[in-house]
């Protein structure tokens, strides 16, 4: 239940068009929907300006189905589901043609929303490599869903750092940066010493032996010696696309 | 050297008050100032919008003193050092009476900045305890010496909830929010749920035990289920406060 | 061996239905059964109040099958085996027609204990998440199976706090709370601070990156800045339900 | 602010005593007191059954001192502080003659409360050696000041098992039993196989190289065989002493 | 190449029956015997006493066949070899009728020895749990293919401590005694405190959550406040059973 | 593009054999090759002398294919791709009948250099055990591709050090060595101490228990109390490889 | 109590000098004596065939003196007391003449002991360095007082092999080997692979940087690819020392 | 003893200045001194090419003084002990006039040699920041000790990149690199990218919170996505500058 669904029952009770009561049945579930093993918070919207996103992981087939219909049959305008799988995806897509599945990043969409995007300000998306992009490709996804403009910028590693240079003047234009990055996590400390605008750096799973699974990106990643740089979980380009578009919202 | 150092200096070859020898002179000192232990970052400014900040921990007193009265003798207009010991302060105390020192914060502040500071919004700074206080301080001296306004909220851990949901709407008014705790960290994960404003979560080495010096807590706010959180080092309240500062200064 | 089959045999003897030699027999018995793979606690019963309970995992089938169908013979009165894989339990079902699988808690149970339930007081389970279910569902098996009723709350975690503060007199009114919390965590320490009956607290292994496999959730759990917050291991849903059901079960 | 307070209130102002706006004024500070650096959780009391609990270490000896003088003055019936060090309290000591500063256990306790304790159940407190003493009267002291008898059972670690099973029926009569136990943590295991009542277990940090400050012994007890054991944090005395009570005080 | 060959060898040539120059060609691969991809440790047995035990895990077929076959045509009396899969066992089954194959502990032995063992003391392998059988079986399987007589004692662990003593006369009474245990590792050090031989502790992966693989078990058995004791690496049956038989053929 | 490319480019040139503008669309490229996911650096032979690696694992079967094809294409004349599956060479091998698969080392060579290999000084690649010989192989295939000899001496562990002094001639003889060691990772230590050529240690992830993957055997390396010795990642040959052959090559 | 004594009283008892009464007055301490903050295991020596040994760290000097005069009062033949400080031996030395203190390996020892050592097999305790003498001489003192003959090889680390080479018959020969060593911790390794009898290996907290107090060390030595090997905690000299003398004890 | 002096030894003999028994005396000591708590590696510079370096943490003042005496005596030409404070020095300086001590570098350095030290290709010894010096005055101490020519490159980390692109033709010049970097430790990899000599990594440990003393560091240059790096221990500047001797000196 969004902003707009709820004026929209404030105005049909103005002018007659429902009673009190149908008004206040709608808007019992306002605060959460229960569906038993999931409380969707409708709430949300308002609260936080962001409606609910369904974090697929983890979750039954039958769980997430429920999920996803009850949101489309609410007319929820900016559906996002993370960490999908095909065979999750499989099961769902009779819900809505308007539902889209990206494999990369491993996203459900659907958009309905008419409102205009932002488009006169946009988000960096930077990738240390080629195998940072499925990461990558959720932030950016995110940030596309809530009405943000995204420029990506690939494989521009540390360790020839010329590719990053041939790219600065774009990535120092944008309003915040995401600095996706794994092994050795070293390019948001690069990028955030050559930018004025806030850096989210996302350590990536990418690897092996004593990167443990991602713990060294972290580390040089919280540890950084350039300012204006924080850091979202491993693999969380989620987060770091949802903060992003926080920070470009503003007005 | 600030960017208005370098306006002036333009204006003066402009005007004849300095011929290109002299103006080339001051212009070589832009890149860095070395000073064999350290290399100034003067450009910085210009690159980032921020000066270099200096990081007291771990420097000599001659180290220190030779960085900051360099920084005095230039006329930077925001100086800021951290992790400052009384006894170093007491050392370079005498290089200027416009110095300030804070125990608290541990800051050493000198501001000549004549220009407005941004009134019309401000930066929440929540801590979950008392001993949380040193932390969020250098967060919130480090935002005001580049020009933010302050709102601090302190003690309101999730142990006693209602004192947090006393102080929401003051909080949520924030452009952004920066949540100090240490302990179990959870007070950001709560705070994100209720807020629209992007929030910078700082772990705090408070705590005994299992605590491990701040990692449960660091660990805590890297896995918020509450989205739009993003996370420093453990006790890094410059860093937070630095970042809250250029999202707030964004137009 | 259960101690009403005890009190029976004693009986019996008393009415002379059988000579001591035979009774001396059957007592051989009662510290524990040798099944060479497997010493059974027969005396668990007495000693603690509560029969054994078998852990699945890592025991061969033929293993468990002799376990499970000695306690079947030995006329247990509650058996509970936790951890139990589809697979195993169809190697086992032929054994009784009273054996239950439960394929979201991967429990087994068989309930003939005639004893009324404690039905005054009661058990409540909460939960972080959807995902967290399966834990909390051993931990509400575990307390059901040992007399003890149990209240479920689910998908109340800190991310959406009004939905626990919806069912904040459900659980205030329980006389002991499992909380179980993935991610990050922090549901105990709010719970914590709202109650006055004592909390144990499950982390489980639900999250990703940083969360490493439940470490991060323990951790929050055990550095809880609200008091009367207990810990046990990571998706331990079974021990928590037992303890819980000792406390319950305090006259 | 304790229940009786607040009683003592409404009855005044029934008996007109006080008039509503006195009433009010004072209502005013039940949520919490602001003192700037703290907010007191007067509200506490009502909603969890137990008083604030002071944790000195970190604060200031001003802030100590504030806080403690408040609850003096608000006449706190049971006052507790922990990890009080001899200093802190020098410079408390003057507040009341009442304050007593127990050095082994690091509390500060102030008892004025006429209710009778219970007396006919108790609290087993058992170390595995002389050296986790300290934490063991934390957990004791904690529990007596909030109404509960204690029983001490000190130094009957498992590498000398028979004086474990010389006091093993004091130990089994025990409403709930705190077992402290630093190096390797093996006690609560074994205590937990032969009693039927629950065990809250507190590793401590005695114990060298490879006990990583107690992270060892943490790790025996959360994997501890034996059901029925919740753990706490590292030298958590507190608050298994605190749980013990509201455990203990179940009717 | 094992002692009673070496010392044919020089018995042959005494007698005339090879001459130097073939003699030579044999002692040639004393040292050791160079496969490439493996240069076998003839000289061992010499120098250790015990002949050269098979590593099977991460070998290929071809490599492992050909250590084997090369053992068993140099008239090895006791090979071993551990971590060996039923698929590597069924490649090389052929090579030799003596070969057997014990799925439990999963070793190869072949032993051809005529020697008589050590029969009037022996080794006690001892595991808390039915799922540490594998691992003591390693070991039980190492010391007997070397000449120890073993007695196993097995599900004793101190959550149902009376087990461990009604079979504490047969432990006490062996020269050395192998303990393992996993999850939390805690009999070691109560067997420990009941005897006066050597304790070689084993811990074991066997757990879940904290037990980290088996890293709980083996802090606990380091950290032991027993004394007497020693740790062999996780799940090193193999290791505990080999030092033990060193032991036990002491004279 | 290597150095002999664009050195011909500008004899074309000067030969009238291409004009301007051609000249300079070829250069274009020099900086960096843009394939959407992948930036290859082109300019790296010139800037390190070595040309680009690529590291096949979390690549796509396309991307790989994408960059192996315009390595091809470009006459590069030593291509060296590591981590490959046997399922990625299937994908890729109809590309040129000179690229070369070797399973062990999981690399992919094109070598087409004419240049003499340095044929008077060689690499020794030294392993501890039979297992360690895969990591060992990417060593020696990285070191000879890019035009070095490389001497083999695998399993010469310490366990039987009478193996390592039959060879320690040839590794003394070496210019640099690379010593690859798994489980617990000494053979570095004993053979630093023995010569007078820098060692580069590789940890291998061999083992099973306490070696955590590799990691033990990575802290002995870095802990060594031999000089001349440092560490790469776990199971780094490549970059062990790389490093000994830079060495190599010095003048 | 030692076995000595109580076969004194048995004696006295026979032959009339004391009455059963006085006989029995003695026998109630046997299991142990109840000093309030410790109950010392007098029944330790008949039941593990050593006395209790004091471990000082983390007792009081009340605590200490209590403990070290009764064992003297009581007549023990064997006093040992390990990590003893300067301060708390001259609070101890008034006690008996016969007490000696050794600062190197901070151990207290009286011995009045008048059966003959074992003077024809002994234990060899050997070091990789000079800094690891002090635990060294922890397991040596510990050692002797239970009257095993002590070979001291010290400072033969694996940096310069040819040392420990120039002592390996020594070595060889012992009965059990202690080996003792700090930062990378190889020595253990090499030695095992040399010899037939057992190895205890130590780590020490010897080293800087990511020897981790001794973790790196430990680890390799759990790792070890030598057989016959077993390990103690970090630093713990007196486990190594005493179960090498139950080792050398044996007949 | 250094080569100078073995090979004058063989001088004299030739020449009758000392009779053959005098020739030998000398000559058993060449293995090692034996000073009871150390065996000095006199053989070494023979075996490795450099005398053996006296480690001082750890090392009493007589031990110390005892080993740097007989180096004086033995006329070593080139003395080097690290890690030395200033009282070790004050107790040895009166041992020569030649020794000098560097407070930054914490060393004791004697140079005695007369041959000419490589002067055409010299070691580049680069620092993150200024807290780096004093680990990479270390390793240029060391470098120059053994004959290196050493260029300083400090404070150009990568949260200011310009300082390093104004030094990089001075870098790149350098036979060997040392990068020696806190915090992150993202330099390396830069520098490696950017270069085509072998890079030598020193993590050092300055930084707070999530550095854990140089582990972050540490992980980052393990990690690192630059080939040719390899890595010494946390602040091990000796380690570093000794292997990058080695590297100079290769002929």
């Amino acid at each position: 239940m969004n902003p707009k669904t709820i004026e929209a029952l404030f105005n049909q009770y103005k002018e007659g068009a429902i009673d009190i009561k149908d008004a206040m049945m709608k808007m019992k579930e306002l605060p959460y929907k229960n569906l038993d093993y999931a409380n969707l918070d409708n709430h949300r919207s308002l609260r936080t300006g962001f409606p609910e996103v369904v974090y697929a992981e983890g979750k039954s087939l039958e769980q997430l189905r429920g999920i996803i219909s009850y949101q489309i049959k609410e007319g929820d305008t900016s559906i996002l589901a993370t960490r999908v799988t095909e065979t999750q995806f499989e099961y769902l897509k009779d819900l809505s043609s308007e539902l889209k599945y990206d494999p990369l990043s491993r996203t459900i969409t659907l958009k309905r929303d008419d409102t205009e995007d932002i488009k006169n300000r946009y988000i960096a998306v930077v990738t240390g490599g080629t195998s940072d992009i499925p990461v990558a490709e959720e932030a950016a996804v995110t940030a596309e869903i809530f009405g943000s403009r995204v420029e990506r910028i690939y494989d521009v590693g540390v360790a020839g750092i010329h590719r990053l240079f041939s790219k600065i003047d774009l990535i120092r234009r944008a309003r915040v940066i995401v600095v996706v990055a794994g092994m050795e996590g070293a390019l948001p400390s690069v990028v955030g010493g050559l930018v004025e605008s806030p850096v989210i750096a996302v350590p990536t799973s990418i690897g092996y032996g004593a990167s443990f699974n991602g713990l060294s990106a972290l580390l040089t990643m919280l540890n950084s010696c350039a300012a204006g740089i924080s850091v979202v979980n491993i693999d969380n380009g989620f987060g770091a696309g949802y903060q992003a578009c926080m920070i470009n919202r503003i007005q």
